[in-house]
């Protein structure tokens, strides 16, 4: 069973808007057993829609189109389907009945322009549209199946949810997908793969794909495998989950499973806080503030952070947190010495269980022979102990401030685990 | 000039990642008069990348295709690409050097699998990348041009604007176009509409073309006009910018040009501290270090900003700041006696010359009939003088920190003018 989506529209092609119904579509088929093989994005034109309903039936089963079903004159998707199925627009007195109490509903009169959303493809299934004026339609040509669907999400999605994906379920049998993702933060792309190389090797032949998605300071590695038994697909892929372990264990902090949220480290850390009854409080200098900011992004997270410092100069790491000047003298603002300070007075000043404190050279300048730029050091406090550690990005900025924050959530997490 | 953007990852086909990479380069392209008009993703497949290029190749003059080049064995667009073009893979020693540089940088080995990033097929002209180990390719089959970028973004782009771009300029001629983007803060997209209608129906008699750019906070108005005489496009643009101003030049606070940086608020204020030699901190509570953030990705910015603190519950708010226990008590935290104290406290505190202080509910709980979600309090002050405002955002909670972030940084920008 292979599916296609295909998006017609200029705004997308003009990098006007994210083309998230894609995504969206995507993942729904996914979760059916249903593997999206192309995603195509194509103009408001005959030429460009005809040609892309072409090639996608030379490949797919099933073809799903959003977009182009608007009144207005730009948008002619229904116009080619009908001429690409050799058939004809005709007035479907069911959606004419929808469209009227759409506009009734809302105090409006139907007008000439609105009643043309009635008209459907002759030999067209109608997918019935709860939230707009645009009904869907579902087609077949030869051995491939088209499903033409309005562009706004929400119209779009309902009727997926409530239509679609219930006729397909019922039409085909579906084999199972089994989707599980291990988040590993603390080594680079390659790195890992160098690890894991021998572990890599063996899921060929146990029919398990693996793909890496990097970011920023962490790497995704997705397992997927597909089959009849939902069982037997959830064991073989767990157990190499596993056996992942013993290669890679002490990088994985978490995992994601099929169609639900990335757990990120920040939600993960306030989790452990909530659970404990802990507070935190940050005293950030090189990330300035931004790591503050991913806790403060989390609602809820007032219970259990009690705020932070962004002390960015030496003066205010002294008056503002009391980092001795001697300290700052001989050490420097980068130093063990000094992020072990911010530490220890975070825990004080804020009355706190753990504190994090980070110091570094985000650069591009202020770097030296002795700590270049991206050089950064962190420490994590509890009420009784610290400790430290330092690390070495690169001389971009901005990546060297994400880096920065994902190593050192990482290195916050650990000692909360270790201390609860 | 038709140019298509192929994707090439399982990650984008199974709904995994939002493909952004595609709206960004459309965008760039659009600017510089390149009509995008097919975009496509792909699987990590032989067939498929090749069958995509074979399309891509009937249609289009120019194929910018990302993704597919790390260096695990998932990734295999330099391979296909090489078969594709009948050539093979040859060690790049200039590239080698890239690779051994960016390694040796971060005090770390090159092992075997990352050599591999400096092959590259024979035929091809190397796009050097500054950020990563993945080269960029140029290669050309028939009167198609194929560029073959890495899929993360920042490397992407950094490639495109510093060498791709200009490549492409340089070698076809294309329409010269000239954009002039307007920037306003403090009135939403449909009310700037309104205010501007006459303004906006002016310009198609002028050929300039408008577009709105709406963001959180703020909305950026593009005006484009495309012809051969570049000074006369300036004068004409210019003018309609002019009289822009007549119309809604409270809300304007910067222009940018195409192809230079957006100047974002945060940038303006970093520009006017540094040129009167004054300092700034914050105090930032519902933000949560948002704003700190903004201004610290700056560089140099260490030279105006002297710190902020981050007091997210009242007892730091007292404790941390100062504010006094009876104006939480008689006003609450989220008031303008509360923003004033701590937007007072932080300029003694932090010794500085200016101070941004925000105090709201950022949701999606804690609000009352009196102070609902989105109810937001910020206050400025110099050495002397403070003011306070009240703004009523949302519902959603990463949008009220956004808005209130941007309101914040106009109040501000606008109180340093005042007092500069």
């Amino acid at each position: 069973m292979r599916a296609e989506i295909l998006t017609i529209g200029d705004e997308i092609l003009i990098g006007q808007i994210v083309n998230t119904n894609s995504v969206w579509i995507a993942q729904q088929l996914n979760l059916i057993g249903v593997a999206v093989t192309h995603m195509a994005s194509v103009s408001d034109s005959d030429e460009a829609i005809q040609s892309a309903f072409d090639s996608a039936r030379n490949r797919a089963d099933l073809v799903f189109i959003t977009g182009g079903l608007g009144p207005t004159k730009d948008d002619i998707t229904k116009k080619v389907m009908a001429a690409y199925f050799n058939t004809e627009l005709v007035m479907n007195e069911e959606v004419l009945g929808d469209v009227t109490a759409f506009f009734a509903k809302r105090g409006k009169e139907l007008t000439g322009i609105n009643r043309q959303q009635a008209l459907v493809p002759a030999s067209c299934k109608v997918i019935r549209n709860a939230n707009g004026t645009a009904p869907g339609m579902w087609l077949q040509k030869d051995q491939t199946i088209f499903i033409s669907m309005p562009g706004v999400p929400y119209e779009m999605k309902a009727m997926m949810t409530d239509t679609i994906l219930p006729m397909i379920r019922a039409q085909f049998k579906l084999p199972f997908i089994y989707h599980k993702t291990v988040l590993t933060q603390g080594i680079g792309e390659s790195y890992l793969a160098e690890l894991i190389e021998k572990w890599e090797d063996g899921l060929s032949e146990k029919g398990i794909k693996l793909a890496y998605l990097p970011q920023p300071g962490m790497v995704r590695l997705r397992l997927s495998a597909s089959g009849d038994n939902e069982e037997e697909l959830r064991t073989r892929t767990e157990q190499s989950v596993e056996d992942l372990k013993t290669y890679a264990g002490q990088y994985i902090y978490g995992y994601e499973l099929y169609g639900q949220e990335t757990p990120a480290l920040e939600k993960i850390i306030h989790t452990l806080l909530k659970d404990s009854h802990t507070t935190l409080a940050l005293a950030e200098s090189c990330t300035g503030g931004y790591i503050t900011s991913l806790f403060t992004a989390i609602p809820g997270i007032s219970e259990v952070l009690k705020g932070a410092t962004v002390p960015y100069c030496n003066e205010m790491k002294r008056t503002l947190l009391g980092v001795p000047q001697e300290v700052l003298d001989r050490d420097g603002a980068v130093s063990e010495a000094c992020v072990l300070e911010m530490a220890r007075r975070t825990i004080t000043l804020f009355d706190c269980d753990y504190a994090l404190a980070v110091s570094g050279i985000a650069g591009p300048t202020g770097g030296t022979d002795e700590k270049p730029v991206g050089t950064v050091w962190m420490a994590v406090a509890g009420r009784q102990e610290q400790e430290a550690v330092q690390f070495r990005f690169g001389d971009n900025r901005q990546r060297n401030i994400q880096m920065s924050a994902q190593y050192a959530l990482n290195y916050l997490r650990k000692f909360i685990l270790k201390h609860n």
